[in-house]
């Protein structure tokens, strides 16, 4: 007998009958012959509502008061899960995250998970129930309940296979499947059978909006295989796992893309030591996030600094980099708020030339100019013109024969 | 530094703006140099919603189920409540049933109190927290979560109260006191300052809804002054203690009444031993709550068994008792569904004659007919014609001269 966790997402219980209709895919699994344990997300807009009636009632909600706020709507999924598998026949039961063993750090909203001690789970099952598990939530050592922040439904549910040492974990939402590209940017995105942890980090930092990467990373920490379905269909999902056929198959596996870049340019910088730190330190305490870093190589000792932030920062990054550019002697600091990035993403890039020049000459067939290029082992990025990224990924999308079939 | 625990209701906390209302009347209760611990009720109509919900998704929602759903509404509005708190400069905590210490017997849905361990609740007022306490809620010995059933926070305050040794407990809703007779019925009733628990316990068993009769037990077994009060106006309430001046004031403390009276009698029954048990177990069985029982004087060894129940139940408990009737050899079984009852209520009565008397005369001068009367030390209750109701209590208030301060 197999022990699956699934996760179904917030718009997979978004109501009665989809909560029903969640516990019919439930009661399917384990009369295939499997042991079940489900995590669920709040019911659909339930957090939203709930965080709108904290910032009613104070201008900065206290966060351990907002932490458990916020618990309460996975609390709420949970039993009413619990209860329709009840009169389906099915014994079930439903757990917070502190009765599940969901142990945290104490930095509320955004807590960490430090252990899993799932013995209440363990015991609840041997009893013979379904455990229904709140997501999003754990305790710390205090016995004070925290919030995981984003994707931290996600996160409990892996965390909780790793702990459970179970076969698989399957995340349902209303998406069913990782696509070679997003699939209302480009119809022709194809859906992926499977795909490396790996692989799946960068396709999710780089623009997939598909699953959060602390799950994905944490599943390639503790080997748990992840597959993403839809909640309202049966269609085959992906799994997301340590790849069995990486050589035989097609070596680019998705275009990731993001329309949110920003660009800031410090022009004429003395190339010293230390000037790198003298921008990026400052930038760090104002709590401004960089993406991609370029400096170019310095020539007579000066040099351009170039890197980019999210659109809604750029103001904030420039009110610190001003003053700084100045300071250092930088000869002026200019920025682009009009970008977007375009990644062609697959582990088997590193050991096969070629795929730079087939991007970088894709795009000039297509007339995009490259502001800037980064990349990793496994993943190239070009920062082109937003207005431009659609027809990035089509002709990448198609250069790269990612519409056939591995 | 005296210690008080105040409670406020669901309409007391029904959104955002009542809410911050309730923590500046904390905020005030603490700067008069008190310590205050708080419980709250649900918001206004959240616990209806849960429970429309749960029978969404089941037609018999587990009830173990229910009640961790149900004590969500209350993390929720002691969770704002402490926000409201802190956004003031007041630091707050809220806890659930479970942290509070609220210990349980495991019978959801309707548990019972068994033991009060509020070392969190002290340690956090130690640390100068204001304490908001999760009402009509606790935890069982296997850590799973109840709820107290009806009157449940009120029950939960008077209890902290109680394990706390507070001075007092304040209980706050739209309400502002207990009064001679429900105003809505009747404009001239007056409020009381005070009340004694026994009054208060047959006022509230005998048609008055102001609270719980679980709370006003506790409070008499454990000593809490109970004062219920209006949260939206600064009226004194009405306090609920053992009364000092017992001796000098009107002796009738209120006028009861509630509309709410079926009558069965059994006619004929032959006068044997086991009679009555033949007819109230299988009531009992039935889950027939039976409130008045009078048995005629035998003549003859033949009997008339007369008992009240709720409308709602007369069908039901008619279903039981025909065919019993006939098995016992009585003659028949009629019943009239178009009564209700007035009691007059006050701890005096018990050492003063005459009060019965001048019952009976009022009602007598108003030509409405008494159909049963019963009594306890304190309280004497006449069922009466329905559409009588309001003219018998007009003029017992009348007569015993409750218009007219003590």
């Amino acid at each position: 007998m197999a022990l699956i966790v699934q996760k179904y997402g917030g718009s997979s219980v978004a109501d009665a009958e989809k909560i029903k209709n969640v516990a019919r895919r439930i009661v399917r699994t384990k009369e295939a012959g499997n042991q079940v344990v489900v995590v669920v997300s709040a019911m659909a807009d339930t957090t939203d509502e709930l965080v709108k009636l904290a910032y009613q009632v104070a201008e900065h909600p206290h966060t351990r008061e907002l932490d458990v706020l916020l618990s309460t709507g996975e609390v709420v999924s949970s039993t009413l899960l619990a209860m329709a598998l009840h009169s389906m026949g099915h014994p079930a039961i439903s757990l917070s995250g502190a009765q599940a063993g969901i142990r945290t750090d104490a930095a509320f909203s955004k807590a960490r998970i430090t252990d899993i001690d799932p013995k209440r789970v363990a015991k609840e099952m041997e009893k013979g129930n379904i455990v229904i598990v709140a997501g999003f939530q754990g305790i710390t050592e205090d016995m004070d309940i925290t919030t995981l922040g984003r994707g931290g439904s996600d996160t409990t549910a892996v965390a909780l296979a790793a702990g459970l040492k179970a076969k698989a974990c399957e995340r349902y939402t209303d998406v069913d499947g990782i696509y070679t590209s997003d699939p209302r940017l480009l119809p022709e995105a194809r859906k992926l059978t499977e795909i490396s942890y790996e692989e799946m980090l960068e396709m999710v930092t780089y623009g997939f909006k598909a699953i959060h990467p602390r799950a994905v990373e944490l599943g390639e920490l503790f080997s748990v295989p992840i597959l993403v379905a839809s909640s309202f269909n049966d269609n085959p999902g992906t799994l997301i796992h340590k790849e069995v056929s990486m050589e035989v198959r097609n070596k680019v596996r998705g275009i990731a893309h993001d329309p949110d870049v920003a660009k800031i340019t410090v022009v004429g910088v003395p190339d010293q030591p230390g000037i790198a730190a003298a921008i990026f330190v400052p930038l760090a305490e104002a709590g401004i996030s960089i993406d991609t870093i370029v400096q170019n190589a310095s020539i007579e000792n000066i040099t351009d600094l170039t890197f980019t932030v999210a659109k809604s920062q750029l103001k904030g990054a420039m009110a610190v980099v001003e003053p700084i550019s100045g300071s250092i002697g930088a000869r002026e600091c200019v920025s682009d708020s009009k970008l977007g990035k375009v990644s062609i993403i697959g582990t088997g890039m590193q050991y096969a030339p070629g795929y730079a020049a087939r991007m970088f000459d894709t795009l000039k067939k297509e007339n995009i100019n490259i502001q800037l290029i980064a990349t990793s082992e496994i993943r190239i990025t070009c920062i082109i013109d937003e207005a431009r990224i659609k027809d990035a990924v089509r002709a990448l999308h198609r250069a790269f024969e990612l519409e056939t079939e591995d």
